[in-house]
């Protein structure tokens, strides 16, 4: 008699995106005039670039040739996508990362949540609270998380480590030692950094006690300060305990494209296991590549002109997050993130709870954000607006909440 | 301290087609002037068909203006194309199944080697002999097949299912009752399969014992004969049994393009427990979506242009797999499937094992095949040729055979 992973039955509720999905269709379904703007969800809204869509043109076209077309593409990605990624992400940061140590897939949340697959289940993960609900949510899937507390809203055996106001939404190295840590800098969801000098401590932490670090960089191109690193690698001894991932959804407007990349150094081990051989064996069985377009879509990301037309892109969207920061800063609200993200974490005006403000701001101003509880417990009484909507939309959005 | 999965560290050796690669890279190394024919990985070679072609520019397109461009994909596919499938694959067969029953995915790869993980640890898998080497490596690195037994290349945990000449390569039910059933026809690999009459007598032994059949249907494209049945759901009570998968790589040669999609019914439960909204949380949480371009890719598979299109290129390969078994059989050798499949299975010569014919033929007619052992031991002494060369290659690969 078949059985069911029954750690799937322990999840609570369904994932936040989807939650915010069905009260949103549901509020239009009954006002049908309303016309909602939604900085909810981290979705991009600008058009891929066209150094871009030149290159997706190029590349269907010698797919509909004999003589150019392209079938299984190699497991890892195409030499042409990953040297441009080892010469633009790694070496031109001073970071000695190989070709062979870069594996491209079809996005940072499958990498995110994959990644524990090669781990034992018993390793004990800590996670930033508030924190992306992926690498939570697929370590409960996979059994490592112990019972889930509806009160608190917190798992047995996950290490917590709360990021709020009075820390600067910067974790401090925890108490308990954990196996796996995942960090995100720049924060999702609260927008916040750590300094290369704070991060060094972090690997100095993980190379001491031998947790490896899972580094989530899918924002990094939002970097504006200079003292913020742009890869992990760029601290010393990180090729021994840590795993980055990288998404091109952010920085190239992908979401719908799917593209992202994880690197693991060969030098990392675990207990005398390297891990580059185990993802290569885990991509080699369980995946079979990212499409030959979308991987030339990738590589004129990394062009003269796809730069060029880039850097404008992500300049737009950070014009929107000081649009937001500072109109809401205008009108009283306590805000942070923005300044080396795309994200705005606020205060919660008048005590309201995270889905209280959720609904508030829906209903009043029809804007829609995501609740702050919805990423962990240290998340109530906090709130997310994304950059990612038009400059039109969002400076609608902040007079409407201004206005309220 | 992190600990790997050890799981991962009981696989022998690599995976097969890796395997395969490096000794064809070693012998075109060593032999550089040598025209080495590959019928060995089921990859295709014709290029995409021009419904297709012209699908994806649009699509580009569009991802090109702001007013057209889309972000994140549905979790589970777009309705255009979910709907198609339901239209195309199911109900022009009499089959009711739903468009909210259809998972698109980026191919049946991943989710042959994802979907055991909505199921227990303790779940036992039953696999044909010899298999497609994806469901039984998922299922190790996952920790459900025992201990591996080098001598007989067995795990102590998996019932396998010889197929072999004197059962005309159809599994017989197995006498100790599994949890999991994979079943793939059109076969891979021996090109064989089963009647309607035989694949309903599964469908009553898994409604009976209370088992769960995944159904692998990537090669329905290349039925011709008419007691074939063309899904799974063609026999009764299979949608509160079977799953079924499907893939796009073989019908309209999208292998390098990646898109498949599964199919579980909202009946089909286990122990209560419906599995079409687990396998729905297994895509929300560790899945972002197949790429809009690709999505449309999919979409004109289904046009009247693109079916027409696309009937032609199975033809080419269909009569590729003819030229195979009529060649193979002229010249003495013992062959099977090539009618309802693109895989030509045969008897390697002189008691020779798999991989010293697969040495055999590279060395002596630099034509690579894929070793029937690498299937499971019921392989050994079988070798498969796939029929997706081009036609030139494809009657080369032959004629140098038959001058052995």
């Amino acid at each position: 008699m078949a059985k069911v992973n029954d750690n799937y039955l322990k999840l609570p509720g369904s994932y936040l995106f989807s939650t915010i999905g069905k009260k949103v269709s549901a509020f239009q379904g009954a006002n049908p005039d309303k016309q909602i703007i939604r900085l909810g969800i981290g979705d991009v809204t600008q058009p891929l670039a066209p150094a871009i869509i030149e290159a997706m043109h190029s590349a269907v076209d010698e797919m509909g040739q004999a003589d150019t077309f392209r079938g299984y593409a190699p497991d890892l990605g195409y030499d042409f996508l990953r040297n441009a990624i080892v010469e633009n992400d790694y070496k031109a940061r001073g970071c000695d990362i190989a070709a062979d140590e870069i594996f491209v897939s079809d996005g940072a949340k499958c990498d995110s949540s994959n990644i524990q697959e090669i781990f034992s289940l018993d390793n004990k993960i800590a996670v930033c609270d508030p924190v992306y609900p992926v690498y939570v949510d697929s370590n409960v899937m996979a059994g490592r998380t112990g019972t889930y507390d509806a009160k608190s809203e917190t798992w047995s055996d996950v290490i917590y480590m709360p990021c709020l106001a009075d820390n600067n939404f910067a974790p401090e190295l925890p108490k308990e030692t954990p196996d796996l840590i995942y960090l995100c800098f720049p924060n999702n969801p609260t927008g916040s950094t750590i300094t290369k000098a704070q991060l060094q401590e972090w690997v100095d932490y993980a190379n001491k006690v031998g947790s490896v670090i899972i580094y989530d960089a899918a924002y990094e191109a939002y970097i504006s300060e200079s003292d913020v690193p742009h890869t992990i690698y760029e601290c010393e001894g990180a090729k021994t305990c840590a795993i980055e991932l990288k998404s091109f959804s952010k920085n190239a407007g992908f979401t719908g494209v799917r593209l992202g990349y994880t690197v693991i150094p060969k030098e990392l081990k675990c207990n005398g296991t390297a891990l580059n051989p185990l993802w290569a064996r885990r991509h080699g069985t369980k995946y079979n590549g990212v499409p030959y377009i979308v991987q030339r879509a990738g590589e004129a990301v990394y062009s003269g002109a796809g730069k060029e037309q880039l850097a404008k892109q992500v300049a737009y969207y950070m014009n929107n997050a000081k649009t937001i920061k500072e109109g809401l800063a205008s009108a009283g609200y306590t805000v942070s993130g923005g300044v080396n993200a795309p994200y705005i974490w606020l205060k919660t005006p008048d005590n309201m709870t995270s889905w209280e403000f959720f609904d508030f701001l829906l209903e009043k101003a029809n804007v829609v954000g995501t609740p702050g509880s919805g990423f962990g417990p240290s998340g109530e009484g906090y709130f997310r607006l994304t950059a990612f909507g038009t400059y039109e939309n969002t400076l609608a959005a902040i007079e409407r909440i201004k206005a309220l």
